[in-house]
C-alpha cells in the first residue's frame, strides 16, 4: 500500500485506483429515524448503499459468522447462497437486525421493496446489515429512502459505498489488484467485535474475471483462512457479518494460480486494514508463533497474545512488557496442554531477542530501543479519514517444540477502544 | 460486609475486626531500589512482609497457578508444600521474580535470609513475590531491610500487612470468620491478571483451629475452587500467585462442617474483594448462567460474558447494551458446541427480562430502567482506600437446556484500566 499524508490524497488514490470491474454499478445513499428502542433527542443517521450486477451471475460465493446466534441476514444469506443466482446486495448500517422482534420478515420486506424496484426476483438480493444488535429495523424509514439509492447507481463511486457501510470505522477500507484482462475489487467494514473465526466483518468482493461457480467457492475460503481468520481486535466473534464474492465474467477468464494469488492478497490487504482501523488502534500487533506441531496450534497461540487486554494495553503504552507476553503464553500453554520448554522458548520484539534459555535478556539500553520502537509504531486512534501509516509491532515467539508457523493481526486497547464501546449506542 | 462512608471507618473496621488468629506475628517494611532493567530518575519502592507462625506447624495448605511458565516463587513453593512443617512467609511486591536470570537463586537468598534472623529451617518460609515480570529482585538492598522486617514482627498489625503486599489494589482486602474456639483471617492481594484457574493473586489465610493436615488440603482446594476460580478480570492466569492456608492450632479443634463453610465464606468474600477492585473496576458483574448439562460448562458461559471486552465497556459507559451479551454466548456457544435454541434463551439484567423466545424484549421504559440500574452499581475507579458499596451489576442467562447452574463474578472495562496498565511499570 502507498503512503497518505493526509485523507485528501487518500482518497483521491481510491477513486483513481478503485475502480468497478466490469458489470457492476454501486450507490449509497442516507436516511434519519428515530429507534424505538431508546429515547432521543436526535434522530438517528443510517446509510443504505446497494451494489448491483448488469446481469444475474451464478458466480457467486459467501461466507458468514460462526456464530451459534446470528442475525436476519446471515439466516436469510445461507439460504440465498444456495441459490442458482444472485445480483446485487443492499446493505444497511447503524443496526444489525439481530434477534429483533419479526427480524426476518423486516430484512424480506427491505429485500423486496429492492428488488421491486429493480425490476428482479427477491432472491437475487442479499439485505446485509450492521450496527446495534436487538434494534428493530426502521422498514417504513428505509422504503422510502429505497427510490433515491436505486436511482443512484453509477459504475463510479466504489468509495461512497465503503464509506456508507463504515459503523465506527475511521477510514473506507478498500483493496483491489488486476489479473488477466480484468480486476478484482474489496471492499471491507468491520472496527470492533473482530475476532473472525470467519470474517467478522462486512466484506464485498467485485470481479469481473470468470471463475466457474465451485472453484470460486474454494478458492474464496481458502483465500479468507488465510486473511481474515487470522485477524482479531477484541476477540468477540459477531452476530452478522458475511463475506461475499460476485463475479461478473465480464473480462473473461484469467489464469487459476494468479487469480488465487490476487484474490488472496486483496483479502490480506482487507484484513489488515480493518485491523488498522479497529475501534481505538493506536498499534497494530503482528504475531509470528512458530515451533509447535500444527500451523492452527500456532495461530491459537498467536491469538492468545493478541487478545490478552494487558499486552495490549502496555503495547499501547509504548511499554514493552515482555513479561505479559510470558505469562500469556504460560496460561495459554497450559490451559491448551502445551508442553512449553521454558529452555527452548525464544521471544523476540521488532527483532530484538528478549527471552531465551529460560529467562529474559533485558537491560537498559534494550528497554530504550523497545520503547523507541514501539512509539514508532503508534497512531493516532482519534485521526479518521486516512491510513496514517502502515507500520505494525513484530513479535515472533519460537516455542522450538514442532515445525509449524503461523502470522496473526491485532490492535493494542487504548482508552478510545473504552470510550468508543461505552458510548457506542449514544 | 458492613458499608464504609470512608477510608478511616474502613481501616478502623480492619483494625477491629481483623485481628490475627492465635500463634501468628506479622511485619511489614519498606526499601528503595533502582531497577536494573530501566533507566529511572526515581528509585523504585518495594514492601517486604511477613507472617510468622510462633512454632512450626504441619497443617498447612497450598495452590499455586497453572500456568506453564511460573514464577521462581512458585517453583519453590511447589517443592515446600510437598515439606513436613512450615513456619511462615516472607513476600516482597513490585518485582514477582519471574524467569529473571538466577531468580531461584535470588528467591533462595531471601529465603535463607530470613530463616537465619528469625533462626528457622530454610525450608520452613515460604519465599513469594508480586509485580512486574522478568525483573530481578534487588537482592541485596532486600537483604539490608531485612532486619528491621523482621524486627516488627507484632500480634497486631493484620491491616499493615494486607496494605504491604498490594500492588495496584486500591485497598487492603481482608476477610475473617469466627469458628469454634478462634478464627479464620484472610488476607488478599490481586488486582490485575486475574483469571484464577487457581487462584492467580496472592491469598494468605491464616487459622488456629487444628485441622488434621490431609483434611485442611481437602478443604482448602474446595474453598478456592468455590471462590477464586469464579472470578475474572482480565481473563489474564499470572504467572506467580498462589494462595496459602497456615494452621497454629493453637485455638483447638472445631466442627469439621462449620471450619469447611466459614473457610468458604472467606475465600468468597475476599474473591469478590478483588473483583471489586480490580484495576480500574468501576462496576462488578454477576453472571449466573443456568440451563446446561455441566456446572462447568454454565461457569465456561459465564466467563466469556464477564471477559467480553465489548459487555465489559458497555456496562462501564452504563449502557444495557444486551445485544452484546446475545453476541458473546452465541460465539461461545458455536467454540463449544453448545446447541443454542435461541427460543429457550432468557436473558436478565438486574430482574428485568431482556431475552425471551427467540427475541429482545426491549422498549424505552426498559432501556431507562436499566440505565439506572446500571449508574447505581458504580463506583468511582480513582477513589482508593476503602469499598465505596457492594452492589453488582447482575445479569443471568438461562438456556434452558439442563439442569446445572454456576455464578462467576468479573469487572468492566474502564479507561481506567487502560491507564493503569499502559503505565504500569512507569
Amino acid at each position: 500500500m502507498e503512503h497518505f499524508p493526509d485523507q485528501e490524497s487518500y482518497e483521491a488514490w481510491l477513486d483513481r485506483s478503485c475502480r468497478l470491474p466490469d458489470g457492476f454499478r454501486v450507490s449509497s445513499g442516507s436516511l434519519t429515524f428515530v429507534p424505538r428502542e431508546r429515547p432521543t433527542l436526535e434522530p438517528y443517521r443510517m446509510n443504505m448503499s446497494m451494489i448491483l450486477l448488469d446481469e444475474p451471475t451464478d458466480m457467486f460465493a459467501g461466507m458468514c459468522t460462526r456464530n451459534a446466534i446470528v442475525g436476519a441476514p446471515v439466516v436469510i444469506a445461507r439460504e440465498l447462497l444456495q441459490g442458482r443466482q444472485t445480483q446485487g446486495v443492499i446493505v444497511n448500517n447503524r443496526i444489525s437486525n439481530v434477534c429483533a422482534p419479526d427480524g426476518i420478515e423486516d430484512a424480506h420486506r427491505v429485500q423486496e421493496a429492492t428488488a421491486a424496484r429493480i425490476g428482479c426476483d427477491p432472491t437475487l438480493i442479499f439485505p446485509v446489515s450492521t450496527g446495534i444488535i436487538g434494534w428493530k429495523l426502521p422498514v417504513d424509514d428505509m422504503l422510502e429512502a429505497l427510490p433515491a439509492v436505486c436511482g443512484g447507481l453509477q459504475r463510479y463511486g466504489a468509495r461512497e459505498f465503503a464509506q456508507g457501510i463504515m459503523t465506527t470505522d475511521r477510514y473506507p477500507k478498500m483493496a483491489h489488484a488486476e489479473v488477466g484482462n480484468g480486476r478484482i475489487l474489496g471492499i471491507a467494514k468491520g472496527a470492533g467485535m473482530v475476532e473472525p473465526d470467519l470474517a467478522t466483518m462486512l466484506v464485498f468482493i467485485m470481479t469481473d474475471i470468470r471463475v466457474e461457480r465451485a472453484k470460486l467457492r474454494a478458492v474464496f475460503a481458502d483465500a479468507v483462512d488465510r486473511s481474515f481468520n487470522h485477524i482479531s481486535i477484541d476477540s468477540d466473534q459477531s452476530t452478522s457479518d458475511m463475506a461475499l464474492l460476485l463475479s461478473s465474467g465480464a473480462a473473461g477468464t484469467a489464469d487459476d494460480a494468479a487469480f488465487a494469488s490476487a484474490l488472496c492478497e486483496v483479502c490480506r490487504t482487507l484484513s489488515l486494514q480493518v485491523v488498522r482501523n479497529g475501534e481505538g488502534t493506536a498499534h497494530v500487533i503482528e504475531v509470528t508463533v512458530s515451533g509447535l506441531s500444527t500451523e492452527s496450534a500456532c495461530r491459537a497461540a498467536g491469538k492468545a497474545v493478541v487478545n490478552s487486554p494487558l499486552i495490549k494495553t502496555a503495547i499501547y503504552g509504548n511499554d514493552p512488557n515482555v513479561g505479559r507476553i510470558v505469562g500469556a503464553l504460560g496460561d495459554h500453554a497450559s490451559r491448551e496442554g502445551i508442553p512449553v520448554q521454558v529452555e527452548l522458548l525464544e521471544i523476540r520484539i521488532g527483532g530484538e531477542l528478549v527471552f531465551a534459555r529460560g529467562s529474559f535478556r533485558l537491560d537498559r539500553e534494550k528497554e530504550i530501543t523497545l520503547s523507541s520502537y514501539l512509539s514508532k509504531a503508534a497512531m493516532n486512534p482519534r485521526v479518521r479519514g486516512y491510513p496514517q501509516h502502515d507500520l505494525c509491532v513484530q513479535i515472533s515467539i519460537d516455542f522450538g517444540l514442532g515445525p509449524a508457523e503461523s502470522t496473526v493481526w491485532g490492535s493494542d486497547l487504548s482508552d478510545e477502544y473504552v470510550h468508543e464501546n461505552a458510548d457506542y449506542r449514544t
